[in-house]
């Protein structure tokens, strides 16, 4: 039996955080699919995993966890990998998971979400658009923080780096081409190459 | 001089958090006025202060903390005041100052900006509709929280109810009428009668 479980869904790029952190911290994990997609997380037996209805949730000796900001920082704990290294870092850690909440993955997910997932007749354009510009704002804050950086919260691959980078993989078109963020593009091949990566449809389960 | 100063404006929920956790805590402390409204923010001084160009930014012994979540985190401990007393704690209140800059404040704070900041003739309607289907998600996530509960994340109040309950306060329409939530009616009355609560628009500096 798997040490970690994790419910979530290969479309999910929050999900993928957390899966990305288990397995280039070489855990000994299996994934448990969650139909968000056919609408299962807003299903009384999945609220009661997770009243906030979202993915992922995490399963390890007998704890459940939810938001990946919270998993991604117990992992780091409970694997001892890409961990903040001081006070300081913890927070500057912190403080880019939070901002990738707030500002990064929530919009892009929303988006990508929106103009790849719903019928073509039901899109809001103006909502899409809308979103693509403050999308770019967020794109800009992120390309020039990594300017002459390696990594965006630490001089080493932290958990907040997992967290930012999610969603950029995803082949879906969002607004987003990495020929117009070279610092961005750079630091995604940086991840890609770290041993062991894999692209969130090969490592998470899906529909098909 | 103040031990801490904290660059807010009046309008900043986020900003909100962190004056509403210095004030109760019997911090000394003061404001430091960051013209938002008029792009302040976004010019190079600012930035070097925050350069995800964004208020609240907190001064405490020569250090400067952004993000509303890691400045509450860092005065709980700084001045031992509304922590959380537990690994697994600290976890629930990690997860809801998550939630609430993925769900909640992040989605108040834009669709009260669209409806009342802009001028009319430049409100993005279908934006503005679709941003309150949101917001009533997350309001019933948090209702079904409060049920039988006093506060979010713990038995006593914490840093996790400051920073879910910020924007609530704010008199301008966003499409949030306490009627229709009554267990989030009832604990913003709790929270405001915390001895030294003041509304945002007394406890932050404006524009007038």
């Amino acid at each position: 039996m798997a040490d970690y479980k994790l419910h979530c869904f290969a479309e999910s790029g929050h999900s993928y955080k957390a899966a990305l952190m288990l397995e280039l911290s070489g855990a000994n994990w299996e994934p448990v699919f969650a139909d968000f997609m056919n609408g299962a997380l807003r299903q009384p037996e999945y609220l009661e995993t997770n009243e906030m209805a979202e993915a992922p949730v995490l399963e390890h000796k007998g704890t459940k966890l939810s938001q990946s900001g919270v998993i991604l920082d117990y992992l780091s704990t409970s694997l001892g990998k890409f961990a903040p290294g001081s006070a300081d870092e913890r927070r500057e850690v912190l403080r880019w998971i939070l901002w990738d909440n707030h500002k990064m993955s929530s919009q892009v997910g929303l988006t990508r979400f929106l103009m790849n997932f719903l019928p073509e007749e039901k899109r809001p354009e103006q909502v899409i658009g809308f979103m693509q510009g403050r999308l770019k704002a967020a794109y800009t804050v992120l390309d020039r923080r990594l300017e002459g950086r390696d990594w965006v919260a630490a001089e080493h691959c932290t958990i907040a780096d997992f967290s930012c980078c999610s969603y950029l993989y995803y082949p879906e078109p969002f607004g987003f081409d990495r020929a117009d963020w070279p610092n961005i593009a750079a630091w995604l091949d940086r991840i890609a190459a770290i041993d062991g990566w894999q692209h969130p449809y090969d490592l998470m389960p899906g529909r098909t």
